[in-house]
């Protein structure tokens, strides 16, 4: 192999520095997870296709990575298919594995699975990579992964309240703060949809009322007579366009507009549980925002939906999303398995995190100190310190060859190694190590003891 | 889909418990890898085929798994192959991407394609699953865990030196005392393959010598005889047959034994050079063995070998390996970089410490107190109390429905959460919370203050 050899496009190869600064983001979503009651679970790369296909629609089917059958697939292959050079239906007899989509999906199958083991209400987080054959672009790739908690097991409007906590909690501790968490409710939606006549036309719908701030109440109310939604039913939702002031206004103006659907007034009910609790109980510094023209996993969410976005002044889409779902396991045939969940978007996170200058310096330091090398005798004099600052906890390396000593001390600077512990021949006779502050140029004549000291 | 689901052979889920306790054995090698100055990298789980294809021999090759292409993958298909039916020249034209076998070809392409970017000597540390589609036996998967430290750019005996204490680090960390660290050199395997005249017998003459123990210094000779190793080649090396002594005792043999072979004797020095330094410098709880019919990797090794065998009285293979490679990135263009590396082996010394009962107890300690919930009222109280215990960094949970007592109680048993917090209405008057203990049924009533004092 001549060329310079490369991954396959949408793939990443993570650097020290960007794996240093994940797994902070990771680790700091992970204790959150845990404080708040949530156990990891972990589920393997590849599922059997018919654990996955079917699942995430027709697109989704065409995303997942199927692996090819191990050995002499083409023996089983259906010969019709084969004749017929039908690559989509092909798959199916020399396919039998693919790669995960989503970390849900394994989650439902993981619950039926394992139902008379597992104890609930189930508090389950879980952190793995995920692959979809997307077309790449900026932020997009075909790995990623996936930081993702979900409660099965009990209906309780309280894990709502923690929900919105959690995404509090972690965006806090990350020093995002400013962070947004939109709800709203299927329910709601589906009382708007009562109420304009057309729940076809939900999407539509909220899609314009979206715009408002952008294109005006005018520019709105045209959009949605251009898709067929009738003036009357616009005149019906007018309070949606005028829709502001504290969460208890917003919900008394809900109330009234969906007094005459069931399905609403419920949703209005359990949007006011949620808010209530979370603002009486009080959020660190994320902000909650009820929004009605929020309608993602429609087919999906039943009761809550949540979204968050990043703090005001980073352009960035969502950055966590979620809610409720009353039929998870019912596809693998276990019903009445209420569950509800949120999801952290690593990737985007990163990228908030970075660009806010927000990862702590200490984050990508790892070797606190260099011992320079100075020759065999030198460097077991070294290795004898090096070894019980290691016993200390304490991250420091000795150059492994003899090289020339600005070579050396280049190699600490390159680095970002901080410290360079000098111990040649006249600190050897003494006992000491010369400890040199390599931004600051600063030296000290340290024994063992005040060297660990230093470096602690 | 009415049976209930399953997952392919050869793949895992992990429960709470045995994430946590991976988790613990994963985080101890990698704080064990950073003191020692390695640096997190991570690679796609999917690579391009060629990047894989035919570094692992023909057995290899087969047993990587193949990710179909994507969308009509049958339209660029080989006509030929196609109408042949012949599977295995097929893939190369309806795959072109295939899951990682180890971590050491990535880890080779890594350093080629970054090497403008990389500081060397460069000291990685990787810790991803990868796939083999092995038959699956007890203790053998289809995905698993490889955790890899690998130094390249230096050719330095200070990073065997090393080595050899990061694992006595974590070995002894993990409680693991008594693990064996095994070490020979490739030098000396070719030395005596240069004194029996027979570089093809090597294997079949250390296999027959490692049985010394079992089936004595005859049973050992004749197997050697059978597989056509000559009786003069076997009476030159009569001293490996009372191969004992001390480590300067082994070493002295040796340069006896192979006193005429150039690569012989370099061996001796370099195992003499590690060796020594090993001993003088000490080691924690491990044990280093001079072992010359080691014999791993002979086609991969040009320097130390490695191998650790698990503490005297577990029944279990190696749970550790690696050696001193001299052209790693060769494969992919870049000549002259050597690299020495170890590897551990996740599961085997997962089973280890469950057979030796070594995991902590609080390893599977999530949630340290449960809430109960007697109602809204009830569980707002709780939940103020619970937000500032999560920000004390406590881990506790409200039940989230107001089920029957009884059943709560039975949660948290089943859980194995240690403490209940009970707050009903009594309590609450007095703005005070029952702290219980589960184990011993022993209860007090406290204030905020003193519940996270209690609970932390």
């Amino acid at each position: 192999m001549a060329s310079k050899p490369s991954i396959p496009k949408g793939t990443r190869d993570f650097s020290p520095a960007e794996v240093a600064k994940r797994q902070y983001i990771i680790q700091t979503i992970k204790t959150n997870f845990e404080k708040f009651g949530f156990q990891p679970i972990e589920t393997p790369s590849f599922e059997n296709s018919e654990t996955l296909m079917g699942k995430y629609g027709e697109e989704g089917d065409r995303l997942i990575f199927k692996i090819l059958n191990s050995g002499d697939y083409l023996a089983k292959a259906n010969a019709g298919h084969l004749e017929a050079k039908d690559s989509t239906k092909l798959t199916a007899s020399i396919s039998e594995k693919a790669l995960r989509y989503d970390l849900t999906v394994p989650f439902a199958r993981y619950v039926v699975q394992h139902q008379n083991e597992i104890e609930f209400p189930f508090k389950r987080y879980q952190i793995q990579p995920v692959w979809r054959a997307d077309r790449p672009q900026k932020g997009r790739f075909r790995e990623f992964f996936q930081c993702d908690a979900d409660v099965v097991g009990s209906k309780s409007l309280w894990q709502e309240v923690e929900l919105v906590q959690l995404y509090d909690a972690v965006f806090t501790d990350l020093g995002l703060a400013g962070a947004t968490v939109k709800i709203n409710n299927r329910k709601i939606l589906s009382g708007i949809a009562e109420v304009i006549g057309a729940s076809d036309k939900l999407i539509d719908f909220t899609v314009a009322l979206d715009k408002l701030d952008k294109i005006g109440e005018d520019g709105v109310k045209k959009e949605m007579i251009e898709k067929g939604i009738s003036e009357d039913a616009i005149t019906k939702v007018q309070p949606l366009f005028n829709f502001t002031g504290t969460t208890t206004e917003k919900l008394a103006q809900l109330a009234q507009l969906l007094a005459d659907s069931q399905e609403g007034m419920k949703g209005v009910e359990e949007l006011r549980f949620i808010c209530e609790n979370v603002i009486n109980l009080g959020l660190s510094t994320a902000e909650l925002d009820l929004d009605v023209t929020l309608a993602r996993g429609l087919n999906y969410y039943t009761g809550a939906i949540f979204e968050v976005s990043a703090p005001k002044g980073v352009a960035m889409g969502s950055i966590g999303g979620g809610g409720r779902y009353d039929d998870l396991t019912g596809i693998f045939g276990l019903k009445n398995m209420s569950g509800v969940g949120i999801s952290f978007g690593l990737d985007r996170i990163y990228l908030v995190v970075e660009e806010l200058n927000l990862f702590p310096q200490t984050v990508t330091v790892s070797t606190k100190a260099l011992f320079i090398n100075y020759g065999e005798k030198e460097s077991f004099y070294a290795m004898n310190a090096i070894k019980q600052l290691r016993a200390a906890g304490i991250k420091v390396e000795l150059y492994p060859d003899n090289a020339k000593v600005g070579k050396q001390f280049q190699h600490a600077d390159k680095r970002f190694i901080p410290f360079a512990v000098i111990a040649a021949e006249d600190e050897m006779s003494q006992g000491k190590y010369a400890l040199k502050n390599l931004a600051t140029g600063e030296q000290n004549l340290l024994d063992l003891e005040e060297l660990k000291a230093a470096l602690k």
